[in-house]
């Protein structure tokens, strides 16, 4: 095991945790005028001692273990990075991260609701969330600052802004350890890696940082214009550019009921889930490779056909009150769950059955390959398609060899025929094994009582429930149906599906082979 | 194509239909005794004309039409078959044995329900639903024999027990078609094959009709033992020996209320869920072949593990009245709907949820490869499961090549990995596209309006009832969950729907493959 990069990287990694803390600070204070839209306003902000001091402590927490990990890195012999290092080196990041994510929220005393600290599982849930940018939350109540304090509410936007890209990538491009970042950007960067016209990964980390942080800061600028204070700029530009969906309201994006913000925020989660590698040429001025790409295309492809479709069949059942207001909350949605943002701002759950089933789809699509979008991405589905309409050939025509085009070009690369096989394979696996899991570990109360339901009946939705709160988390979006929709969160889950629920996020989050190799017996065995 | 082994193929299959179908007329007549445990019992029982005419008619017009596509086959020449024309024979023939399935409904003008002539598309149904041992009906009361007369019933049963081990197993013993047969048999025998002791596909086929048969028979003789009417005793074995599941009572094999049919029928249906393969073995009395059988290992485990679950979680949740009553329902149902009899003898689906989730996986997993059993099989699954931790260790050692094992053999067959993948592959896209076709072209009102439900609030439920429903027939189950549950029936749906059923049906019959092909136009140039 090559100790030293270990402790590099987790050391860097916490001190980057440190560093970010201290940017929430000065949220404590009311000088940065928060929130405007407040209902009811704050009458007398005042400064938040308990958030501040979560804070201060957490981030000084952080840098002391930083401190020490970069001591002991600095000590221990670095050798050469094999693969499985590199991997395990991103599972162990990203339990790191999650642990430290947490304290703000522990240390601070954030109350998930009136009169309830938040737990530990709870806080861990909040963090991984944030970092895997799945969005979903288990605070049932964001407005009140004596619950949720606004530093700690800008801590949790900011994890999505660090899970943005990808904590490794960041580091790639911090580091740069060789080969050994390049092992480990392909366990990072998500999907099946096309373009590689930036020879150098370290160059292409840093430039896709690079990228991010732009539109992040661009489309906070437009959100500031459109009339939203520094602090919800900010906020809900992290998440749209991170395709999290922590909002900063409990009406999530919908809270501004604004068609201006919401069609801006429909055009920046379109980008944030296209390939970046993409961005780099529109950037370069060759708008023409986005209109060739397949990949590109497909997602555009869907997000309107299906917007249509559901305007279509919401219009006949009346889901919508006009064709305007179809127009805006369907797009919406389709957007915010297809690039697997989960930011709402219409109750799809009350919608027909039709808009109900089309998005569940959808949750398993997510964006393009090389995007911050979650999801199993689109071009993993038509790569899917073309090989199955392939293998159906084959077995008329044994002996005729056809190859795998996509696009103009051929693929040649029989690993990856089997690769998509296996990831749609390994998806289908951890789906129905978690979903049995969580309805047999978690109780019906949810169903049977509390504020959430009304009737006993809903007991029959349990199943339905926890499917879309497996394929919500497992494809990191944050929304699902029923008692994890669109106007509810994930706290009335018990503390143990709350950790499943952290560990699908991971594990949708780095595409299941870095997280699940560390549950074999034999990963461990001659390290 | 060689039209002469087509003509003489679709022949063969009307003239045993019009043969199949004159057994069924002698029920027509009440000496029979017919069944003894109807309630209320029939007074005066008569002569039905109705079913006899109608009977006769479609034997006669089977023997008609096979009369003139023999002689067409005698005229029109012959040449060597290839896979191609096989896969569409096996098509073809399934299509005109469903289309003349239907006619003895049709011309006896069965009724589903009072008032209610039978449709085109419910005969459809019903008869594909015989032919691909599916067992799902729509016929609304089974028990008034001016709705359904016996002798329509009885055909019924018959087509359980033709479509049995398959249509075409059948054909290649009496036809022989040497490697045409063999080519047939490689599209018509369900599963991955394992053991081919026997060389000649003739002998085999001829072999496995002869178990298939000899088993039917027991069975009928067992359950007239216990006390069935020999029309019952019938029935129901051809219902489980081709784990179909056609009952010729309302409340399914729960009419009877006796654990001694009961568990009778959980030993045949796991018997007919059993390699016919192994079953030669055993009845040459190599018992330890059964049990070596890695296969059968884990079917046998998944049911024992399933049922104690079931029995756990169903008495800490009242689902049964005792010990022994749970036992006994949990047992049968598990049995029935792993090997897709879909027999029932208490509605799943008021049990608890965990219950009414692990049977709906269950649904996915099916009996084992060889025999009658519909579904995915048992061995796919096992090599899915090994497939994925092979990948899982490649990822992380590119360069070690580790071998597929299976019970003690190697298996050295890459293509065989990648099928079972692509199997997985073409489920999930059929299931995924069939619920949305589904959900989208189906009306609300079986679910808003009607007998079957009673709360508008069921709407919510058509996703998931919808999902059970596509999970049934194309895993040729029967019962589902709500609208299809164990103690409804799929009269409700529309006649697109009921169409997109039989399609699935035929589809999961055959294993995906001879069917999908003839969709592509691929498939169809230089035929």
């Amino acid at each position: 095991m090559n100790y030293r990069l270990l402790s590099r990287t987790l050391g860097i990694i916490c001190i980057l945790f440190a560093i970010t803390m201290l940017f929430s600070l000065p949220w404590a204070h009311p000088w940065l005028g928060w929130r405007r839209h407040l209902e009811p306003p704050l009458e007398s902000p005042e400064f938040e001692w308990r958030g501040f001091v979560g804070l201060l402590l957490s981030s000084l927490i952080s840098a002391v273990i930083g401190g020490i990990l970069l001591w002991a890195g600095w000590r221990s012999r670095g050798q050469q990075l094999f693969r499985k290092e590199a991997m395990a080196t991103v599972g162990l990041s990203w339990l790191l991260a999650t642990v430290l994510g947490a304290l703000p929220y522990l240390l601070s005393g954030t109350q998930v609701g009136p009169q309830q600290t938040i737990s530990i599982a709870d806080a861990l849930f909040e963090a991984q969330s944030g970092f895997s940018t799945t969005g979903a939350t288990v605070l049932t109540d964001l407005e009140d600052p004596e619950l949720v304090p606004h530093c700690i509410l800008f801590w949790r936007s900011s994890t999505h802004f660090l899970g943005g890209l990808g904590i490794v990538v960041l580091l790639v491009a911090i580091l740069g350890q060789g080969a050994g970042g390049k092992a480990m950007m392909r366990a990072e960067i998500t999907g099946p890696t096309k373009d590689s016209q930036f020879s150098r990964m370290q160059k292409t980390a840093g430039v896709f940082a690079l990228i991010y942080v732009v539109l992040t800061l661009v489309l906070s600028l437009i959100f500031w214009l459109c009339g939203m204070s520094l602090f919800d700029a900010l906020c809900h530009a992290f998440g749209t550019l991170a395709t999290g969906g922590f909002s900063t309201y409990n009406a999530s994006l919908g809270h501004f009921d604004s068609p201006l913000i919401e069609y801006i925020t429909v055009l920046f989660m379109v980008l944030a889930g296209t390939n970046f590698g993409l961005l780099l040429f529109v950037s370069l001025g060759q708008y023409e490779r986005l209109f060739k790409d397949p990949e590109w295309r497909v997602y555009i492809a869907i997000m309107t056909i299906v917007s249509v479709a559901i305007i279509f069949f919401g219009m006949a059942n009346g889901d919508f009150e006009n064709l305007n207001s179809a127009l805006r909350n369907s797009l919406f949605q389709v957007v915010s769950i297809m690039t697997t943002t989960g930011f709402g701002t219409d109750d799809y759950d009350v919608w027909n059955n039709f808009g109900r089933g089309v998005l569940i789809l959808l949750m398993f699509v997510g964006g393009c390959a090389g995007s911050t979008g979650g999801g199993m991405k689109v071009i993993r589905h038509v790569l899917l398609a073309k090989i199955l309409k392939l293998e159906l050939e084959l077995s008329y025509h044994p002996k005729v060899v056809r190859p795998l085009r996509i696009g103009n070009r051929t693929i040649n690369d029989h690993d990856l025929r089997k690769h998509i096989l296996v990831y749609f394979g390994l998806v289908a696996a951890v789906f129905a094994c978690s979903w049995l899991v969580l309805i047999t570990i978690e109780p019906d109360r949810q169903w049977t009582s509390g504020a959430t339901v009304t009737s006993g009946d809903l007991l029959d939705h349990k199943l339905l429930d926890c499917a879309s709160a497996v394929a919500a988390t497992l494809h990191n979006i944050g929304p699902g149906y029923g008692v994890v929709g669109p106007t509810a969160n994930y706290q009335g889950f018990s503390a143990t599906s709350k950790l499943l629920f952290v560990f699908l996020m991971v594990l949708g989050r780095l595409e299941m082979f870095s997280i699940l190799v560390l549950f074999l017996p034999a990963f461990w065995r001659k390290m």
